[in-house]
């Protein structure tokens, strides 16, 4: 694909709206952020793209994280927009269009202030191998304190999308498919580890998970040695959450 | 003040790009929410407004919401971007600028698609008077099972608003000031059977609540007869909480 292709004209897009991925690759020990490098620039930035004037948000951002990254078939969960006026500086976009040979008069649109709608997405790096889109000469796994400096607020919206991860964890762990139904005490940990970017004490760990109250023990995990074998976990339900259904449009479970 | 200080200039605002705000109305036991009615048109929509180009998205909303609400200094948390194609219907606001003697020519641009960023508040609705702006000649508190058909998809954005609300009720309730520190079962049960519109059992309730172990259990509250005085219980803190903090440029807490 040449880059003359990949074009962008002010009348096909809404204008002043982008949107941004956050893409955590977690293996189950170590969590990594995808980010793509800008070809001739040193300019690093999260994933992003924009809007067609006749496409859903979430069909753009779809398609547009998967031609950027080169991977297929993410989750991604909108987390929040960002539209602080500060966001707004041309200098970044205008270095990456002359580097890439495109002409500033015809791509203005594209050097005005911009509201972006964020996104996150938990994946596995091993399984998935990303490839940068025409713009970009790279793109690759960084871990969270080796992130290079990144455009505009990206750093703000990397923190952000942390915060909401670690939030309700154990909630989005099983939403995620992080974990398996059952799990031992110590893969719980690592993925707490991971995420949290602490190490805990193992007993201390396994205490304040039990104190939760928010854990079923299981049979154990038979191994080799079966006296040292691990007992397995699953979360319990919520115990509201088959109550908690809208009612809105259904009166009949009304007082 | 005039409705022709009221025209929205097209060179004022970011096209495409509007918000809309779900403020819920809760006085411990009836969860109401606030619509407004734009004048002789029977149109009911939620109170929203539009970004000025030199002013963050935030204080748009602020000071939009206030302006149309007449309600001042309110928390209005972000929870959604609406951002489908299928929102857009420009009839409604076709009628709204007939209606009010605004000409559609120059306000051609609030006819066009818009991506809606949303936000949701709760306060008390006794403490708080709400006055509508001059494109409207009503606002008033509703029930949930007793709205209008509200405009586009105003009522779906409600719906996301309840369920966002429902989340962690338990942490939104102590965020949000709905409960005092120490709160007894009772006034519990009312509060999470007005948000998620179901009566419980009171000993159900009870047990439910305890078995989650969230609770911590202190004195009783007198008052005249004694012996009925009812446990006055506060919300644990999340064991983890004090381990979550960021640790993007502060690695010092890093393994």
């Amino acid at each position: 694909m040449t880059l003359k292709k990949k074009n962008l004209n002010k009348e096909d897009y809404i204008p002043n709206l982008a949107f941004d991925s956050v893409i955590f690759g977690f293996n189950g020990k170590k969590l990594k952020i995808l980010v793509l490098e800008y070809r001739n620039t040193g300019l690093y930035a999260l994933p992003g793209g924009f809007v067609r004037r006749n496409e859903n948000l979430e069909e753009a951002v779809k398609k547009g994280v998967s031609e950027r990254t080169g991977l297929k078939n993410i989750y991604l969960e909108q987390f929040q927009t960002f539209g602080d006026v500060k966001r707004f500086d041309p200098e970044p976009m205008k270095r990456i269009l002359e580097m890439n040979g495109l002409d500033i008069a015809s791509h203005g649109w594209l050097l005005d202030r911009f509201i972006t709608v964020a996104y996150y997405a938990l994946i596995n790096f091993e399984k998935v191998i990303p490839k940068p889109d025409p713009l970009s000469d790279g793109i690759d796994w960084y871990s969270l304190d080796e992130l290079p400096p990144l455009m505009m607020d990206h750093q703000q919206i990397i923190e952000k999308a942390l915060e909401t991860l670690r939030e309700n964890l154990d909630k989005k762990l099983l939403g995620m498919n992080l974990l398996p139904k059952k799990f031992t005490m110590k893969e719980l940990q690592q993925v707490y580890e991971a995420i949290t970017g602490t190490s805990f004490n193992r007993s201390g760990f396994q205490r304040k998970m039990l104190s939760a109250n928010t854990l079923l023990r299981h049979e154990k995990r038979f191994s080799g040695n079966s006296h040292k074998a691990p007992y397995l976990y699953s979360f319990k339900p919520n115990p509201f959450d088959n109550r908690l259904k809208p009612y809105i449009g259904d009166k009949s479970e009304l007082r």
